[in-house]
């Protein structure tokens, strides 16, 4: 039975745990929300864990207490997923930070899960290798995971999904579960691997990750193209992936977000839809692809801006592309992002994007389009002025439009965001037929419904 | 309730099915087993539906009288995951084979789940795209992903896991959902597609089923190469999958298997450790990566014993490959096989080919090795002659072994073949602690355990 004072769980978590949970009002307001526009409540407490074991003592007491738990990485979210309730407990994985194993001849790394990103790299680089799969911003290893994230190299490496082998998880009872192994393939049971990325702490706690890794490249090329249209833009990247190149990234950024990045870092190309193309491989093999990537280029009628085969030329053009967000914030002094990510059959990607800047152009927003446009996958940035209930509104409304065009296209609410608390309509609406099955496995693993809830899969009526 | 003699169900089925619904004894012997050892019983009838409502139609029936449905594919499966017992139906899914969708700008096509993989290819081809995943054998769509199978184009193109982007299920209720979608990559929620993807029909029977498609690339390059040892084998095989290069497919052939082809199809090569090398992608690519694989080759002493460029000349030295079960099974006339089918991380490759090697040596049995060795992933063809108990039972014995040696070494019990109903105790070692998870979502989705029963999952413990 769920306590309304919470005092009951706080002091049971602080006798098993003691100074891992903290109650400071300022870090619980701190931990209560993401970095999206979604308010969460100050939670009871935050605990810190530092090992599967004490993630799983926290949970089996949540659980004997019928207290929500609430996992979060770098609360880098954008759609709401850390966000907590007043009677709550947040589990932040922030101090999971090891690299617990680099197999540089099995290419494959396992960590805790709040290894950022950047420090598994760092741990990775003197073997020559990588993990390129991720989001622009650095974020945790188990937040990726929990959110099935990818970003600019998911053309080229896959996302999260393609990238964890096997999970160590922690279960609304507080049993430690792994899941998937070391190798690069296995057809034995289950994929309870693939059934906990994504699921957004809603099925388990994810407490350590093993993904594969890669070798880093000998050479990587990046060039900026500036397309007569966007409907070019879009064909030339179809074109391109149906041919024998091999694209490793492709990005599309729109007039409003070359202008902003001129202002904000100094990065002048035209002002036209662009796209940033990046070849990877031995020197003379990117070479190659760029030339005929620049043969097919000029047949769209594509003019090259600017390119770099230098590491650190190619860092500072990456980081036009990773400043595309606040760049556009920074046309309206302090306001906060709203963004849509939907993805779409590449087919009908030219269409989405240009329907969604007329619906911004109609309302009079302020709005960057930017797209992973290798996989259909697109956002819009809305830009949210402070204190200004009518933008949020008209912004709200062009999202749920986007949203539902990308539906009947044949595509998905969210490409890499996740639901979070913000899609949960959006996905009962794109996976109708299969939401009572995903309730059945909720109800099956999380009976009292303590693992972040409300989020990811609506709620099952109660009989 | 079950019933004894079966003629309710059948009855009820022929009412609602028709001529879809067969009960000739020769076809229902035939379709009791796959290709394997594992022997099953004659079942009540052979209904082979031609569309999702008619496999809906059949399982919901099958679900009010509390009887078993077993699915069935092209029936090439190797671990006895659709043998029948005699009060089961097997659904045969082998004239649901329509192409429903080839979309080829956005590189998806949907098929149902009875199209084998050459229809589909054939369907392809004018578009200049493949599906390069699956078997040697031809296989059904189908088959294919429900058990997770893959083949010697995993290194490069993954396994079905990574190419099955949306599925078409019936429930044990009857109820149809579908799941995923056709977009390249979503975070949209429970992935119902991977929990589907391996399970061997024991949550839903698949119908429909979405693949990702891809280039057909301009050139392809095989070459042999003979090796002084296995262990230099996977030595070059580890050190070119952390190059550069980019490797389409690597299959290791030990001797036996050389000698073997060269009396069954007049394949040549040094009776050696041998492994098969194919690169992808524009001619001077190919080049140059060959080039430098020959290098690479050179310092660990292995020699060139042929190469094709030609689409024919690879087709006949790739059949060669594929024939490697013939051409051993040839040895002894009239034998049958059973087949070791361990993945471990590469850099356990040599030691786990050699201790199996040498087990099967100390025994006196005759057996092949191959491998999707860039995988990790090598298979004992145990070659068993007819009426011969004994060398049954040693057989399995070393197939025990071989499966305690790669779990022990961080392993699968199974890269390819699925668990079906040969593995079931291998799988609940190898996932100790994920085995009640999997027992309560296999209870919550089939709650009369009527879906392919005694197939991959063990049966849960009754309160």
């Amino acid at each position: 039975m769920a306590e309304t004072s919470g005092d009951g769980v706080v002091a049971a978590l602080t006798e098993a745990l003691g100074e891992l949970v903290l109650t400071e009002p300022s870090l619980r307001a701190e931990k209560a929300q993401d970095r999206s526009y979604h308010r969460g409540e100050p939670p009871l407490a935050v605990v810190q864990p530092r090992s599967t074991d004490e993630v799983a003592d926290a949970v089996r007491i949540c659980s004997l207490h019928s207290t929500p738990v609430v996992p979060r990485g770098s609360g880098t979210g954008l759609e709401g997923g850390s966000t907590t309730s007043a009677q709550s407990i947040c589990l932040d994985l922030s101090q999971m930070d090891q690299v617990l194993e680099v197999a540089a001849d099995d290419m494959y790394a396992r960590v805790q899960a709040g290894v950022m990103k950047s420090s598994l790299n760092a741990a990775l680089q003197p073997h020559g290798l990588m993990f390129p799969v991720g989001p622009g911003v650095d974020a945790s290893v188990g937040g990726m995971t929990s959110t099935s994230a990818s970003g600019t190299t998911a053309v080229s490496y896959g996302t999260l999904k393609e990238n964890v082998i096997g999970l160590t998880a922690v279960l609304a009872d507080g049993t430690v579960v792994t899941t998937g192994g070391i190798t690069k393939k296995s057809s034995s049971g289950y994929d309870l691997t693939h059934l906990l990325v994504g699921a957004e702490g809603t099925l388990g706690v994810i407490t350590e990750v093993t993904v594969k890794v890669h070798p880093i490249p000998e050479t990587a090329q990046v060039s900026i193209w500036s397309l007569p249209t966007l409907a070019a833009a879009a064909e030339l990247v179809v074109a391109a992936l149906r041919s024998s190149l091999r694209i490793a990234r492709v990005e599309l950024l729109d007039e409003l977000t070359v202008g902003a990045l001129a202002d904000y870092n100094g990065m002048t190309f035209p002002v036209a839809p662009t796209l940033m193309v990046e070849f990877e491989g031995t020197a003379s093999d990117v070479a190659a692809q760029f030339a005929q990537f620049r043969t097919l280029a000029e047949t769209y009628a594509a003019t090259l801006a600017d390119e770099a085969t230098e590491v650190e030329e190619s860092a500072r053009i990456w980081q036009a592309r990773h400043d595309a967000l606040p760049a556009s914030l920074s046309l309206v002094p302090g306001s906060t992002p709203m963004i849509s990510d939907v993805c779409v059959p590449i087919s009908q990607l030219a269409e989405a994007v240009l329907a969604a800047k007329k619906d911004v152009d109609d309302a009079g927003l302020i709005a960057s389009i930017v797209g992973h446009v290798g996989d259909g996958n697109f956002h819009v940035a809305y830009v949210l002025p402070p204190e200004d209930p009518e933008t949020f509104e008209k912004a709200k409304a062009i999202n749920q439009r986007v949203v539902a065009r990308a539906l009947e296209a044949g595509g998905t609410c969210t490409g890499e965001h996740g639901i979070g608390s913000g899609k949960v309509a959006s996905m009962a609406k794109e996976h109708a037929s299969a939401i009572p099955a995903m309730q059945a496995i909720k109800q099956a693993l999380d009976p009292q419904n303590i693992m972040n809830p409300g989020k990811v899969v609506p709620p099952r009526p109660h009989p």
